[in-house]
């Protein structure tokens, strides 16, 4: 069913509106956010004063508008609250502490055990950084308005309970109840694919976007879809599973038990098996963790290697192939290419992959997408965790919405209006 | 840019209560509305006097209500006008002429002369076409709400430009230019692909589904894709084209210049191809019709043929494949299939896919996608044409919208209110 109340667009707008002031190029005037985002001024200024009210945003001086009235230039209040953002990846939890302006405050990174991880092992190792975190930089629990975590696989949200791990043996662990327990603060479950993309929606190439495609490339590969300005979830929160679509019918096999899929060619463990395949006596390519073997890849191609070199052109024209498919199928605005994969071998692959791409992909569509690298400064999983955190605080209805308003409407308060 | 103003919501909500009334199971009262939309009662008997007002609905009969006042019941008004719907297609032009309750009223099809079409074909064949409709079934062309016409490959909706043509050598032909001139009706253009997602939306099996594909297997291979109830057309109204993904790189030749596509595999000529290969000295797999040669497949698998058995068995597997990608990156709620393939295949070739979707997808999207055949009466595409000209008529805003709502004001007439 859809739903398509008031209620629900109030609160699109309000992302909405924050998302303008957050992708600013400075402070922002009303009048800006209504001319960005096409809202009235009578609605910008409605969410506005809401925003304020709620210490989200504060004014930050005034701008001359020309003989006019000054109009407020509109910030982000950093002070407001802290945010903790989680990455739960295959060989280590990585945690950190943003301020309200999802500027990174502290970060720590804790191992996980080698081989087949336990769930208490992650319980314990994410308790334990975020009790780090907090203790290192003297921030209060009660100010950290929420902690999102990025949990690797498929997590349903609400129950938070983790139905599917690519890289170990969990079956239906109730992540949300276990880390309830030990954390005490409002906390957000969800993917990484999910959470880069909503990294590259506030802070990032999705900024002013409305369809966008996030590709992740690391152990896990898959695709974060944005449409109309919204993250695209799916019928039951699976959506993006790119790594997983078929790119070379019966071709190499999968860690998921089928043959030929993206990932089996552009993970780290499927980059690393190319260089095999092309370097089958190079003990460099034989090592049991494969980042560090597609590092050494990128230094033996850098030091002139040709089977280095070349398990990098044919890793190219794979990601091409595979990206052409998300441009001929989604037709996005923009394609953003981030994570491990391309930190370590970006200036060589994308090249490469881009002219792949510009070949199979029809041209209307290709000619419509901008193909470029995440432009987040950070970690995008821990940021885009983060991020969940702060629509979640925004999504609060005792700050915002009809509680808040019955409240202010109870104490005589003036709560709409600009 | 994201517009989300009152004016767009409203239209949304419009069609979302008009589509309910279509797909209800009988005459549907407001509050049976508001129960399936989420709606508000006020927004439905608001939306519904503006449909009332305009003659779309009309009110017919009422029901008890166990005690309370009766409950008027709301019928389209199949009456109100006529839609006309055509089909471009690879040999033919098929037009339809539809009341509005998207009931068939008469139906013409006209051949296209073999090789490559000319523009000044189509439109003699379309506009003879639409003459001939409206003769026989005595329909005034001042009762013609609006035509819808798919064309094949990527046209601009708003200029009508078709820049790609799938079967002809088109180069940026102005259809909507040539077509205006002639038919002198409101007029809209979209593909086929688009076409059949709004014709299940309105009158299929996306009745009630937020998020939806809807396969088109015929000489052409696309999927359309609905999204939170809505068509999702993509950055530049080329999303879809699934039948030019890559599903076996390095693969068979595609139309599309491509090695490896989906619709060189599951096409009307890909299935051909696939019963050459398994059949190489059989003269019935080699006639240059490709939709008389799978029409004879069929017959040949019905009566015991082992290579044709074995061609639409493998037809099959590929189809499942490639379905299995867009259950794993789109995570619907249901895909539809539909067209000549399956008219002519489905009994054999549908549980050889249903069952390769199964081994292909992952296992939660998997459970999550309902898979079945268009129940689409007639020819979707022209439905789904005929549809985007009713689309069109409740955009327009001297009927409904400000334009009426001040004329009405101006007049002092009752405009809202249930
Ligand atoms: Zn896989
Ligand atoms: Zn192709």
């Amino acid at each position: 069913m859809i739903r398509r109340t008031s209620q629900d667009i109030r609160r699109l707008n309000r992302f909405e509106v924050l998302r303008r002031v957050y992708a600013g190029p400075g402070a922002m005037s009303r009048q800006d956010v209504a001319a960005a985002t096409g809202l009235s001024f009578a609605t910008v200024a409605n969410l506005t004063a809401e925003l304020l009210e709620a210490g989200v945003l504060v004014e930050a001086g005034h701008e001359e508008s020309g003989g006019g009235r000054p109009r407020a230039r509109l910030a982000v209040n950093a002070e407001r609250g802290a945010l903790i953002g989680v990455d739960i990846a295959e060989t280590s939890v990585h945690a950190e502490l943003f301020d309200l302006a999802l500027t990174v405050r502290h970060s720590v990174e804790r191992p996980l055990p080698p081989g087949d991880v336990r769930p208490s092992d992650v319980v314990d190792a994410l308790a334990g950084a975020v009790g780090e975190l907090l203790a290192a930089s003297g921030t209060d629990r009660a100010r950290v308005l929420g902690a999102g975590v990025s949990v690797p696989g498929m997590v349903e949200r609400e129950g938070g309970v983790s139905s599917f791990s690519p890289y170990w043996s969990w079956h239906e662990v109730p992540l949300r109840a276990l880390l309830d327990e030990r954390l005490g603060l409002p906390l957000w479950l969800d993917n990484p694919l999910r959470a880069s993309t909503v990294a590259e929606m506030w802070c990032g190439a999705g900024r002013e976007v409305d369809d966008l495609v996030v590709l992740t490339l690391r152990a896990g590969v898959g695709a974060g879809i944005a449409i109309g300005g919204q993250l695209y979830r799916g019928f039951t929160n699976s959506a993006g599973e790119w790594g997983h679509t078929c790119l070379a019918l019966d071709g190499r096999p999968c860690t998921c038990g089928n043959r030929g899929c993206v990932e089996a060619y552009v993970s780290l463990r499927g980059i690393a098996e190319t260089w095999r395949e092309l370097a089958p006596g190079d003990a460099r390519a034989t090592g049991p963790d494969d980042a560090v073997t597609v590092a050494a890849l990128a230094r033996a191609a850098d030091a002139g290697d040709p089977a280095a070199a070349a398990a990098i052109d044919r890793t190219g024209r794979y990601l091409g192939a595979a990206v052409a498919n998300l441009v001929n199928l989604v037709n996005p605005q923009v394609v953003v290419v981030g994570n491990q994969v391309v930190d370590l071998l970006g200036e060589r692959l994308l090249p490469v992959a881009y002219e792949a791409v510009g070949r199979h992909a029809l041209a209307l569509p290709h000619r419509a997408a901008t193909l470029c690298r995440s432009t987040v400064p950070h970690n995008p999983v821990t940021l885009g965790a983060a991020t969940f955190a702060l629509e979640g605080f925004l999504d609060d209805r005792e700050v915002f919405g009809p509680v808040s308003r019955m409240r202010k409407a109870a104490k005589g308060g003036a709560g709409a209006g600009g």
